[in-house]
């Protein structure tokens, strides 16, 4: 299934004890709709804060509901923040996470003098100056395949022996429309936060705190302390998932 | 001053007994601000629900505060979803509402199959069939001043003795932007609800629930009871008010 969500109520897609997650949210109205429990499992476990427009999960079920039946069930059980875009079969095989090939997110920046009340929870307020011809030429070093592990927070998950902190990003760049500025990135796969990290410390760039030239030496597995801090979440958006043959 | 607000969380714009208001919040920031009791008047009064992006009040003070030092104070104090992009100094004679010269709105229609989780409180989901074309004829016949009495609703406030239902309205067009349905209307002034009355109105041409024909007989001081429901008030905004010199 496709999936959008507005990630500002939750404490992120994977269920915790105690908080109110997406996954939860997902999961309750799968069951109550197939009247079995069911696990679903997301392409990218989005962060607290967190939105998606292209979120992918799989789910197996006994069940012999067709898609269309499910989908609708399941938007009239959901919440208004959470809505199921599309829904069809596929093979035993295919999983959200592991099948996926390519992620794309984007990051959303304000860059008007005053807070925009509309996007207040869809976007970063950065009202000060921006060099954005450095934050491009920085970006630009994040094609291809790097160790990403400076930018990773959260240790214990992605930094640890038998796990590669190598991943390989085929788009990086900004764009400008009016006050807005957008940061779309993709990659085979990213790291805890990652996202957030690489903006954070692309926003120190803009800047002047760090010239591009010291966040290429960020991309040979250097430690979290030397890049920037994390970017807040509200900015960010999983936007498309894309697999083998889809 | 021009200000923006999101007016989800509002009971509208006036102030209310045991209610959260835009007013009650701007009259406790000012008041805060500049130490003694401030009243401030909207050039229109907007219901509950209903955003902003260009509404303009007008208030006196004995204080002698720059207007830029005003801004940046009340920006500080005000919630989130409330904020001042414009304040100037203004001629004694000068009045939010009184010399206003032209309003103009807009209401946003979602007509995705799925309803939008980033615009739930920014659009009215209207997912079926719209007969675009004929809601295009029926609101050219909205140019010019009629009596817009049909369209109005809580009659005691519009509708008595002294008081005329004739508006002048000099922009009505729908435009179409991928899933989204925008309509723009200006006028010399609106009455009660008017919009959303008219809105509502032209969703019921666009089902065919109503010939543009029909919609013509409405713009002669009909009763309110010919005319469709109110469009929800989350679809719409006070675009911009504009005064003789500004």
């Amino acid at each position: 299934m496709v999936m959008q969500y507005d990630g500002t109520a939750y404490h992120g897609f994977s269920r915790q004890k105690n908080a109110h997650t997406v996954q939860a949210e997902m999961e309750g109205a799968l069951s109550a709709t197939l009247g079995e429990r069911v696990r679903v499992v997301p392409a990218g476990r989005t962060d607290a804060g967190v939105h998606a427009l292209g979120q992918v999960v799989t789910f197996r079920t006994l069940a012999t509901l067709p898609a269309p039946a499910i989908e609708r069930a399941l938007n009239a059980r959901l919440p208004d923040d959470i809505v199921i875009v599309e829904a069809a079969e596929a093979s035993r095989d295919f999983h959200a996470r592991r099948s996926a090939r390519r992620r794309c997110y984007r990051y959303t920046i304000w860059r008007g003098r005053q807070r925009n009340v509309w996007w207040r929870w869809y976007s970063h307020h950065v009202p000060g100056h921006l060099d954005v011809y450095a934050m491009r030429q920085a970006s630009r070093l994040l094609i291809g395949r790097h160790d990403f592990r400076a930018f990773t927070t959260g240790a214990g998950k992605d930094v640890r022996p038998g796990r590669s902190t190598v991943r390989r990003v085929d788009r990086a760049n900004w764009t400008e429309e009016q006050d807005f500025l957008y940061f779309d990135v993709c990659a085979d796969g990213f790291l805890r936060q990652m996202v957030r990290g690489i903006v954070g410390t692309l926003l120190w760039v803009g800047r002047g705190k760090m010239p591009p030239t010291a966040f290429a030496d960020l991309l040979t597995g250097a430690e979290r302390v030397h890049a920037g801090p994390n970017a807040p979440a509200r900015g960010l958006v999983l936007m498309q998932v894309e697999y083998e043959s889809a």
